[in-house]
């Protein structure tokens, strides 16, 4: 399905007092390009999921902080699903500044539940259905 | 009702690449403040709220920067209720730091809604009732 | 200089258990659009005061909450600043979705210091110079 | 130097509308509680070590979520050095509930750097010396 990209912006709210992006913000940038990526993909917004009990929650994230990104720094989020499974997928992220150089990188695994239960469930089959 | 007190301590999660704390992240501890102070005062916690669908939502807030606040910073949060009508309740809030400097204050005024209608509602009757 | 309209987009970052955005991201989003009010009108950006030791800081904030965004909301800060002085700006915000409504609106007040000594500096002078 | 455990309590500034914390904000459980650990094993404060162009970076973490924290939750996070060389400490993480299920774990790498350099650095002689 190729590589999404989605660009990033650094503000204030995203540094810290050492002068760089906070390390847990990171997170924040990658879910951005995920969701976006849903949306473009499969034209399926968080919210209508969210009103029918179903959610993405992460699983588990591996990342690398390779680079500092800064104040107002413009920047690429690079997603690509690197695995697929009944109940879950995972995705593998770099962040890229304006030179290419990747700052930081991520491997995201989702699962599908349902929110009120809790319960792990079967990815929507309507999901991605376009690129089958 | 007096002056509650709750300690604060700044970590890099709360400031910004300016060095101090991020203006918007004040309201985060005053939103402490304010639960453990409905907490202590009522034994009622927000979770057992919103499980009723109970919650209570800032309508405004006044505030006021006088000095910024660095990493490892050991504040304290000064609260009471300035105000308090049947469906509101207004905070007065104060941080200081351990020499008694006002770093900021805010004036901050909640609402009781039912949280799946998003229409106000009267307060519960038991909350604050030790003190009636 | 009119009113600058800047886009903003909810994800779950965002948001709060209460199902809407959590009362203090709204702040973000005003201070992005001014980031970028800023960027556009004086070709400023804040990384290059930062170098300069120069950096706004936010004085006050009034801010009114009239009706919650959620997850996936695509929303509009508009802009504008209501008072100009040698030493600070007031900026007038609100956020509305895309029926117009107003979902909260608030009046920022930030004033120029030298990020070192911590002291008021006036606004430099070719900040908004293309508008005189 | 044996398990450091340090308390979290859940406001709704760390959840999301999925009504559990969001996956980011677990990492800022996790280092506030590093800092504790520093601040208890070594005596050095993250601001004094910022003063002296010191600064601790995170280079990776590994996080898996098994359960999710909600709001008003009592939790522990329990830390330990798993790893220790001349330029970085690794750090193994839980964060537990009050029955010491585990919501989550984390193994985080922070390197020792100067800070305006943005180059590694040993880590301080006097650091933890008190164990040896």
């Amino acid at each position: 399905m190729g590589i999404f990209e989605w660009p990033v912006r650094v503000y204030y709210e995203d540094t810290d007092a050492g002068g760089v992006v906070y390390h847990a913000n990171y997170l924040k940038f990658f879910e951005r390009a995920r969701t976006e990526y849903i949306r473009e993909k499969s034209g399926v917004s968080q919210q209508s999921l969210l009103e029918q009990s179903i959610g993405f929650v992460v699983r588990s994230v591996m990342i690398d902080y390779l680079k500092g990104a800064v104040l107002d720094d413009k920047l690429t989020v690079k997603t690509h699903i690197c695995e697929r499974k009944k109940v879950s997928l995972t995705f593998c992220q770099e962040l890229v500044n304006d030179e290419n150089q990747v700052l930081c990188k991520a491997i995201v695994k989702v699962a599908c539940i349902n929110n009120k239960k809790m319960k792990p469930i079967s990815i929507p089959k309507d999901f991605f259905s376009e690129s089958e």
